[in-house]
């Protein structure tokens, strides 16, 4: 169900009966020594490839670099501006709107993301009444955010989590080096918008406030089996 | 401490000693049947000047209109599109940078400003480095949530809610009607991002998921005095 | 009849009968060593809600933020760069118009703002055809720019002016200190468009080419009365 | 002294002695019955070639349109938007100053110019310090405006004026058909922003509050004269 | 046929009958130290006149300046960025088609226009549903690029081309200079897309792969009838 | 050597030796009734990756999203407009840039997007003065141009070309139908800038002036290896 996988004769045919559509969201950006700094995407995709197989709706390609100006310090970070992104989605969205997709889910990857996203479905959804956009990141369905808590509690963190480390191990585990190297890190030193230097001052190594040496592939075949059921139902109620 | 109330060359003495400014940031729009439309900028002002008498910071005005589009349908609401408000705080922002204050604080009383505020934040931090800016809801100090939580538990909603509607009356009782006639709504029933006819189909006086009928001038003066406490200590931590 | 203070369905009802909104839009520039940086939406925002008041139309919440870049360099200006600020008008008075108030009249009190305001205008009112905006100064109307003349002649100049000043005495005279300080300038030493340091250099204090010692409360009361029955006229006849 | 007829080494060398240029802006636009719709630039470029010869200094080639949306319901006129005018302005000033014209004048021929390219100076003038911009109205010079006083008083009108037109006889007299059967107009009749409909519908001719039947080629040549004396004086004081 | 020299009831007889503008767009840039830098508009202009002539449609005045970013270390260029030109051209190829030009063609002179005007013409076209605009380079038609390889071959290169120096020869030959001391060059020293210093470090004349001393007047005039033959063709089977 | 497989120390490591950076760009369009609408980014980010691989350089994650809105009017066609590209690719080649990759390559699959592509590369060019872009498409090295000349003639068309359904069919078989049933058109219809309409009225199958069913396997291996190495040359070369 990839609809660059698709010919368009059966694009014209599912919008006869369907108007849905899921776009992964992610970010190319430093996570930390050991992990590639696709993870976002990747697991965005992977997520919403799987949600979209289940209901039977189309998924377009991921719009792999997103918001990630905090962690430009790092080399291998790859962002837009919040003004660049916010326009690349209120023209890629209104464009599935116009075009008769009129339900579209953003299945995220990245936090960073979700205010420019949220924005952007704003604009949109006020240009095109009657249009439904959901801003879903993978981690958020209950028992996701449930199961990630028990597993890990407070050494979740907030980049280069155990649990999304977790899921590049089971699914790309060629992506992940020696976590056990990265030193697990305090949360909350940085309290305002971080800027290019905040990070990489209080955080030199990129992992924010967690553990990832906790992670293990095995959890995060767990874990991305709950996201893609929390996704899918999502998607499934829009 | 108002910015709008001083002389410049008090202004210039100031620089050379605090680079901190407040900025009070809310909205213009339907807060149901009883509620003014102004309430979210109203207290978001009262709070911020406060909290800057408090530190001997400046206030600047307030920006009163905010991100209010999935309000449209509802006439007194007067809305930005979140590409016009990014364009207007990442302006602004970035004047108060460039011209001395570092340190900028968005003192904020409406969530649907939120993600255009952090997109700008995020923005001017990575365009003039060693800038912090902070955004920050007067609800969301550890202390603020908790005395809401004890107040109304899951009746404070998300939209004319028992707990900004309390302030309001003690602030400016004049602008709070009869809240008694507000009948209590469900939360969650809109799970997408809501377009402009979403609220007004699902809530038809304008409340969502609370009951602003719970709100009295006393606990508003006591919240408001937490507000200020929650703002004025996160400022200082800046 | 300000917006900000109404209850949604009073403007429900207003819009069946009436589709005139006044909105106030001034500035947050230096005024001299003795006069507060928030003296254009000020009076702004007084002339607006007495002129309102006498229409029975509404009166939106100031747009407290204008052009002042040629004052960047005196600390406590705060502007916006002019293709901000078009692009905030043009979105603010096509959201109005959009949601039914088709006649518009911006009150304004800074002259810095004119252009990109009549700039703002012609755009919406080419995208929304059938609407009228009015961008009035309340310095415009032949008896207020008569009585000025009358009382000031050249001593008025152009900033800082005695007849500002005066109102500003009548309706908040703490915000205007000793103005008696303030020396005479001349007028017309910068031809050009005035960039942020030319002010500053030809005009060290802030006042350009005006008398600000010749203003008095007495003087400020009977140019807002001319000026709020300007203004009145001028919104009756849109 | 034509930037557009010049070979680049002697730009080079210019630019080590002066930093001045000259652009003529224009527009489009109907000009009722009898008048070619490019008179403004032509006029314009009049002016800024005549007034260039005289100092010495680079004229550029006009920007031939410009903003004339409020002609709109005309055939004939071609308009920018104001957002996308200014975009130009700033481009285009933007451009010379960095390249080192520092000291930019705008030659202007057309009263619905004039907001955006002030808009314009005044952006380009923040953002790079230093630099002197100039908007010179052809028909702004004390001199200029006395004679046409003189010769039309309230005849004059705000477009198709007989002093415009006086001065395309002059330079192009195969661009003026019988004006002697365009009627006389009343001035004033719209006070607000004219939208598309508004001149149409106010001015069916097309001529605004002016006479231009009292138009002469002998009154041009001098008015003309008048106007190159005082751009070139505007432009020496520069 | 100028659109600029018409009145405008002529402009809307016409709009019964035919909905077709040619629009020259050409470019005020450096070409090498003896031909003028208006070379490219004046050429875009004269080809256009000529066809517009032919085909009895109206031409529009020129846009002068184009995309020359790459020329900008040369002093006597001025140049729009592709941002600004963009702008630029979707709004004022959107005013002509809204206003009734549904079939736009640009007569181009200056290869660096070429993508932004393609850019602009796909945005536009998408717009309007059912609007041709062309994109009409004069030395594009199969008879002109043949003559032009027969006439220079290699030597033609891609700035300061024989084949434009000559039409500029013949058309105003006091715009032309000692072509014999400019020295040929070699084409393809600039793989990447230059920048502001490449051509300047690699082709210190200005000129770019061509030999413009093999230019002359009357292959000038030869060419010139080419293009107008080729130009006026695209245009009636549009 | 992909960056989004990378860990941030590498990508530091590497911009001490190299400042080079591939990125594949494609389209999510129609193409035909048996091809995948992905085809074009999954052959540019095929030959970017191999390329890469030889000089030891980075490629980044693709942009799979480009300038399609031609094809419009054919559903599975997702498309950014030229407007909102230009923003994406300046912020984002600007960022690559100014963080250290100060060679760029952008390996493109789509003709559709050159033009916004070399905008984008020339104002990206501009502003960071000593940066070399290039805009590679993989079809325009001469050994490859040459090879499909020879084998697919005027066959191969413009769009849906043998050449590139050749090497779909070697790298992702299941992503190509059965094309003999495409039927083979003629090129050079629309002469005109295409609009949404256009294509599907003059090409309903979608592909255009090209005969797919000539496409093979072997071909396309052939082709990849001969793109892979142009590229490769080119971006030696840089």
């Amino acid at each position: 169900m990839r609809l660059d996988y698709a010919f368009w004769p059966d694009v014209e045919d599912y919008l006869k009966k369907d108007d849905r559509i899921l776009i992964p969201t992610g970010s190319v950006e430093q996570h930390g020594p050991a992990v590639a700094t696709g993870i976002d995407y990747i697991i965005a995709e992977a997520v919403a490839e799987r949600a979209a197989e289940r209901l039977g709706v189309y998924v377009a390609p991921p719009l792999c670099y997103g918001m990630s100006l905090h962690h430009a310090a790092f080399p291998g970070t790859a962002s837009l501006k919040p003004s660049a992104y916010l326009h690349l989605l209120t023209d890629l969205f209104g464009f599935f709107v116009r075009e008769g997709f009129k339900r579209v889910v953003a299945v995220n990857g990245h936090g960073g993301n979700v205010p420019t996203l949220k924005a952007a479905a704003a604009e949109v959804a006020y240009e095109h009444d009657g249009t439904h956009i959901l801003i879903q990141n993978w981690y958020d369905p209950p028992e996701v955010a449930q199961r990630i808590e028990e597993a890990f509690g407070a050494k979740e963190g907030s980049h280069v989590t155990p649990a999304e480390v977790s899921i590049l191990m089971y699914l790309r585990p060629e992506l992940v080096g020696d976590v056990t190297r990265v030193k697990p890190t305090e949360p909350g030193l940085i309290k305002w918008q971080a800027g290019r230097r905040d990070i990489r001052d209080y955080y030199p190594q990129g992992a924010v406030g967690s553990d990832p040496s906790m992670a293990s592939a095995e959890l995060g075949k767990e874990l991305l089996g709950l996201a893609v059921d929390g996704v899918a139902k999502a998607a499934a109620d829009l």
